[in-house]
């Protein structure tokens, strides 16, 4: 059975993960293709994103017990943004790096 | 009345303060005072609520429809940390700061 | 003549504004518009100077003695950035933004 | 022969790797321990340093050709840094994480 401990890094791994995957792949492969890939409310949404889960990482590393709303926040984003890029396609990187990080946010939230 | 638009410029004002408060109050009157200012749990939620409130007003200045979710994080920590402000003392200009930002949250993570 | 204190202070305010004025014109004058605005080259660069004036605040707001390479750094980013604005035409208010950044940096570096 | 593509990689991993060490260990073993571990000027230099290479990880994820600077700046503050942390004692994995980092940026800052 994992420890607090475990799942808090686990979930910082997750959030770095996604934070990365999504802005290299902003940087490089959405802005590189164009079109729908720097569509406004695509593009919003993976910055916000990339953003959320950056944060949310820092967050877990203060060890602050004040986590859940932070958490539950990146969990909400990262779906949405999982179903964006699966919207918008040839995403799927991005796509797998969000569902994972939800859900492991989703969990540490009602830790 | 205020239109959505002002409301969120409000909100992003609202967390920038909050942030330049108690970033710079952290690294100035609590390392320079040290003992309680620089408690384990106080200091942890400090820099949790300057992460949170710098990354809502990033998150706010994308323009992404899901703000909702980090506007209820933010003011839910800002709420914590004005009062772990007001429990050590001498950090009122902080307690303002996080009250004015909870509240502004609040009522933006409404609309 | 100004203080140090001052000059620190005004140089905070300079990349906070240009954090604001680029970022914010990233995410809709630059998306909204699409072609050029959105070019590779242009965003990474304007992505690359978000960042830096954010993260140049922050660490001025820790007043570590350190801050003299980091507004070396900033004032070189801005500088570009502006130059890239002024290249993609209709930027005004970030090729300005920059400007006044990279100068407040580049004195703040000296001193 | 490492290609200029795999020594931004390794950068990335330097830097985000002494964030983390350095950003955990002041959360942690800092504040727990008190005393010269939260004297201003190291804390302070801590604090400079966990924000220098978060953000210089986030502008070479953007891939701009502007990282020369940034990583000139991340080198100088991971090296001071790594001094301040021998000089308080107890802090050997930062200090190491910072000795590491400063060393890729230097490099990439020379390519």
């Amino acid at each position: 059975m994992p420890t607090m401990e475990s799942e808090t890094r686990h979930c910082i791994e997750q959030c770095l993960r996604c934070y990365r995957t999504c802005f290299e792949s902003a940087m490089t492969h959405c802005l590189e293709r164009g079109g729908e890939h720097v569509e406004t409310q695509h593009f919003r949404l993976m910055m916000a994103c990339v953003e959320m889960c950056r944060s949310s990482a820092h967050i877990l590393l203060t060890r602050s017990s004040l986590y859940r709303p932070v958490c539950r926040a990146c969990a909400e984003i990262c779906e949405q943004c999982s179903h964006s890029c699966d919207r918008i396609g040839d995403m799927q990187e991005c796509a797998d790096a969000c569902r994972s990080c939800a859900e492991s946010c989703e969990e540490l939230s009602r830790t």
